[in-house]
């Protein structure tokens, strides 16, 4: 596919005619919605809705209990594990679906301190909040230190030998990490790195195994479309994953759970960061929803996104937005403007979805599956009508969105 | 209500008469079915099911992002702790809805780290095996000991003015602990309690309060019929809430997650243990699932659960079957017999479900919103009936019951 952004409508229309990655179909989205929030809440999948409304009504309601064993809902973690694994570049046995992300980045990072050098744990600031308040709590329990870096020096706090926290993808800038050249850092300095994937998996390039990644944790419920809250994952290279503890310790990490055995003994592979038992409706809609990347691999998935939002900054440009750049971008196009809340408000006005994030950042999501390059042209003309014809007073300051 | 158990069909259908608990209408369960596995898995409600689809089809896949504000995502937990509050004798912003019941506990006994006049973690060895692999996992990492008591040795171990983590009412046998005078033993010795209320909440009487409770967790998808790995919660006694600080922080627990901030400034009371995004489908089931409790006392919930475990207690002695005796029982009777397995199968071909915990114990549960006294008589028929016809030669050894 040609990923160099079209310069006019037809030329959008044009290159949606060879895109071999429109899955629109599979998606309940509403027709009066063009929906650029992939990056925060994904859509809902009509196989996804299904699997709910079955797991609900036949599973539970029917089934009972035992539709641990007849519904298969032992297995739906490692069917979404083995679904989530070559969209970042990992094997199924080093994927394991549990937790939210926050939890699965203090599991990871608590894991990291027996490997790395020196159990300091850094985030840089401008990384999403959490991932600073994991880090911090677990550092006051472990007993040892927690720093943060400058945005974008991460690489430096690696020289020291310690643990860092750092996002594939950044959640407000879109800013993208060289994962090889940090993960070479970490290597020659003893570091370890815990990646945070939640604004990368599922529309951007990811090949931890390429990259000599040891750990990283992921959000569903964004470009994987899980639903919202849908549990987190956790990716563990099979280098070290069989010298690892889980510091949260349960039952489905335990290589057999119903043998109700007083010594825990992990399952093999990542699997052994599982902890308690799964939120099942949430976890049956993931697992359908990851099945619309069937056959799809992430380099795939990144060069239609890069298409997508080398259009929106392009035209973005144009309109004298100033469009946060980086050497490289994720799956999100970031603009910064003081009534950028009020931007978001008359482009939803107008159904475009897009969102915001304090103090002055517009973000606009671009997952491949169910956008067109035609769809993302006629967002931009939609933005460039509410610049031309709305003004920006009444929200300069002291709004904020709560979306997530 | 008469709780003294009824020594005829008649009998038992008289007392029906005068049940005011009799929710059975608000249950979604199959007509067929005599459902004695509310100790496991709480079956659905209709309103639950409604919420479920209502959530996914409606606030998902048509509010999208919207529906955090929209649909109140956002409130859905704070609204199950409210209904979960008076059923455990706390106050709302005592409870705080989130994570599994494994992650609450290492939450809890890691906040209890600092409390203690000891830093030692204990469990009595008949616990539910995951709330030691919890404990365990927890010591190694805070840097402090793990330690295990022999069954009902608790109290003792409290003299040393350590941290227990003890079920109110044990998984296997349903011996109830007597809260008060742990506590008590706690107070007078600098030690503090974990409780496990996963078999306690929604069948039986807790008054954590009165109890003078200052920690505690629990499962909701048993009694309380939250759905399959529904969130679990935590109780944080106000008394205390104020000074811990959570050690898994994220920014659900943040008194203001968008706005983003680098400090982590905790929400008030139990809410401060709230950490990632919640898995929306499950807890949208559990908060509408909850309702079916409106107005109803966890002390008339425990005279009828008592009345049915009576029942079936007194049955099944009177058919030479090993009941598992204590001073204080829960919801549900343990059985122990070396054909369990296969009595669990017999029972559940002829429509009784119930399950069994290796190597020898089926559980009988008896959850008082959904069960009547002729049911329970049925039930109890029906296990005389498989005693009396059926030979069990092919399961003595070996066969495990995968539920859970």
């Amino acid at each position: 596919m040609d990923t160099a952004p079209p310069q006019s409508l037809h030329a959008a229309i044009a290159q949606d005619r060879t895109d071999h990655l429109n899955r629109t179909p599979a998606f309940a989205l509403p027709p009066d919605v063009i929906y650029l929030v992939g990056h925060s809440l994904g859509p809902a999948t009509h196989n996804a809705l299904a699997q709910v409304q079955d797991t609900a009504v036949k599973a539970w309601a029917q089934g009972l209990v035992r539709s641990w064993n007849d519904a298969g809902w032992m297995d739906l973690a490692a069917n979404a594990s083995g679904r989530i694994a070559p969209l970042i570049g990992a094997k199924p046995s080093e994927v394991t679906v549990t937790d939210s992300v926050s939890v699965n980045l203090f599991k990871l990072a608590a894991a990291a301190l027996k490997l790395a050098r020196t159990p300091t744990i850094v985030v840089e600031t401008d990384e999403f909040p959490t991932d600073a308040y994991v880090a911090e709590s677990l550092a006051s329990l472990a007993g040892t230190r927690f720093g943060t870096a400058p945005p974008e020096s991460g690489m430096d706090a690696l020289e020291k030998g310690g643990i860092l926290i750092k996002s594939a993808v950044n959640y407000r800038t879109a800013a993208r990490a060289d994962m090889l050249a940090f993960e070479a850092a970490a290597r020659a300095n003893g570091a370890q790195i815990v990646w945070d994937l939640s604004h990368a998996a599922g529309a951007t390039w990811l090949d931890l195994t390429a990259a000599g990644a040891n750990l990283a944790a992921g959000c569903t419920y964004k470009y994987l479309n899980g639903g919202p809250g849908s549990p987190g994952y956790v990716f563990v290279s099979e280098r070290i994953s069989e010298s690892l503890r889980n510091p949260i310790a349960g039952w489905f990490g335990h290589a057999d759970p119903f043998a109700f055995e007083p010594a825990y003994t992990p399952l093999p592979g990542a699997a052994r960061f599982s902890t308690g038992t799964p939120p099942i409706l949430s976890l049956a809609a993931l697992e359908a929803a990851l099945s619309v990347f069937e056959g799809i691999d992430s380099a795939a998935l990144a060069a239609k996104t890069h298409g997508l939002t080398a259009l929106a900054a392009q035209r973005a440009a144009s309109m004298g937005l100033n469009v946060i750049q980086s050497h490289s971008r994720g799956a999100h196009v970031a603009i910064q403007h003081t009534d950028g809340y009020a931007i978001v408000k008359a482009l939803a006005e107008r159904g475009v979805l897009a969102d915001f994030r304090t103090p002055d950042t517009i973000r606009l999501g671009f997952a491949p599956l169910y956008l067109s390059f035609a769809q993302v042209w006629r967002a931009m003309d939609i933005l460039q009508d509410v610049l031309t014809t709305e003004t920006f007073k009444q929200a300069r300051f002291g709004l904020r969105a709560k979306v997530t």
